[in-house]
């Protein structure tokens, strides 16, 4: 498995500011709360605060701006689990190899934690002193966050996936449901510190854009191939689950081969958006490579 | 029943308003964007935006802009129904006479409806272009926003709710519950508006907080009396359909009797922090009348 540079450092870092954003809140409801916590801090690689800092390192920005937007993406990536897990959703009872939060404490509970979670983000975004930002950034921050979070991202991606159950669909419309649901917080991961730097020629902006539409949906390919290549110790979750439920996938649409194939593209693809950027993008090149490499 | 001066108007004006959000989106998923539509259109009395307009009329601002805080307001109590009718939540069949988004649609479906909803809220008001107010109030709104929606506002206050079924609770603790779960809200339809004057007195904005905390627990005392006193075809749902849940309300707490005492007081108070203003404060004293006076 290829190694990210500083990994550790940047999932301590969120991690801790995490925690001190849920310690400012003032207990009303503990079970609540417990919720909250458990959706948000039980792990997970904090794929998309690590793409965040490691742009913002690239973009020599200021990490202390780029704190509150890596958590407010963690903050709606966890809720999107605590939903997807429901029973009426995909009903998955492990992630990460813990009890799912419905089943830890109950759906009533799990819904309104994945509820409370998407506020948080909005919250923590939006009450953040930025440094370096002017207002008008800031609040272009907020739009971009809700843009990739909503019907015209994620949440419109898990729809058309949970449409898709039972049903062989196009690869183009594969590819629409993934750059929805997982595609939109990961290029918003990578664009909106893109964002930060205010005096970022449009050209890098949208050399940053493809770059990220290649590896959310490499990210993907990969997430449907590890699910059928891994064991369930190794993913945490029942292997084969995704195929078990005849949902649309890539190994299911192009074989397992062809999937392989169809990743190694978009991995070569996002290098080459990657190349004609102005800046030392290793890490981001580094990325790309993990992402396609990982085990789970 | 007391009248409302432009009730009708108001409704249609947001109405309007949030039919023009929902065209602005592009279908992906067809079904989603159904639900969000039926969750958002099917009716509602539309109060939040009622007060949010009333109080900018008051304050001579430009209806324009609060047109987006109206909506943003409704969208978030329109998602926050969806999720509480759910079988894991209240479960409820009928909501304003018509059956609920998880009974018209699915489960699966009216959770991502919600979430989206939530999300188009910030979307909404985070994309408008304010034609009278600095960026530095834009960011403020979507801080009150976020806020009066979340964990320490109606999500708390649901979760506690949601706790204190086959409890007796102390009215202390009840008063707690309904501050955040429906007064939140309300107060934010208040004080959204007010923060648009950027040049209101301090005074006057704490004067306005208080009117709105007193009516906003009037109105939910209102909703346990009629609940008890309405009849089905009235209210839309099951009459006594909190009683049945045992859940803690103010007539459970203080008996009928009791309850509509304390709805009177809660009344009286918040005409003294209207009186106290100096504005016109017609509209909002007619709706304290209203509040208490209502049916349904």
């Amino acid at each position: 498995m290829s190694q990210l540079d500083n990994l550790s450092l940047f999932q301590n870092r969120i991690d801790n500011f995490l925690k001190q954003k849920l310690a400012e809140i003032s207990i009303n409801d503990q079970r609540l709360f417990d919720a909250m916590n458990y959706g948000l801090l039980i792990g997970g690689k904090r794929m998309r605060p690590y793409l965040a800092y490691v742009t913002a390192e690239m973009l020599d920005l200021d990490l202390e701006d780029i704190d509150p937007i890596a958590a407010a993406l963690e903050c709606i990536h966890a809720y999107s689990l605590l939903h997807d897990d429901l029973p009426a959703m995909d009903d998955d009872d492990l992630r990460r190899g813990q009890p799912t939060c419905h089943v830890k404490f109950d759906e009533a509970t799990a819904i309104l934690a994945g509820d409370s979670l998407q506020t948080l983000a909005f919250e923590i975004i939006s009450n953040h002193q930025f440094k370096n930002i002017s207002a008008a950034t800031h609040i272009k921050l907020i739009q971009m966050l809700s843009s990739a979070a909503g019907y015209q991202g994620m949440c419109g991606g898990q729809a058309m996936d949970l449409a898709a159950t039972d049903k062989k669909v196009a690869l183009e419309h594969l590819q629409t449901i993934h750059r929805l649901k997982t595609g939109a917080l990961l290029q918003a991961a990578i664009l909106m510190p893109a964002r930060c730097r205010e005096d970022l020629p449009e050209q890098t902006f949208i050399g940053l854009q493809q770059f990220a539409q290649q590896i959310g949906l490499a990210y993907q390919v990969h997430d449907d191939i590890i699910d059928i290549t891994s064991n369930e110790e190794t993913l945490g979750k029942p292997a084969g689950s995704d195929l078990d439920a005849n949902k649309s996938t890539y190994p299911a649409l192009l074989g397992l081969e062809g999937a392989i194939e169809k990743e190694q593209q978009l991995f070569q693809q996002a290098l080459s958006a990657l190349e004609a950027l102005p800046y030392n993008t290793r890490n981001l090149s580094n990325f790309s490579t993990f992402i396609i490499k990982r085990a789970h």
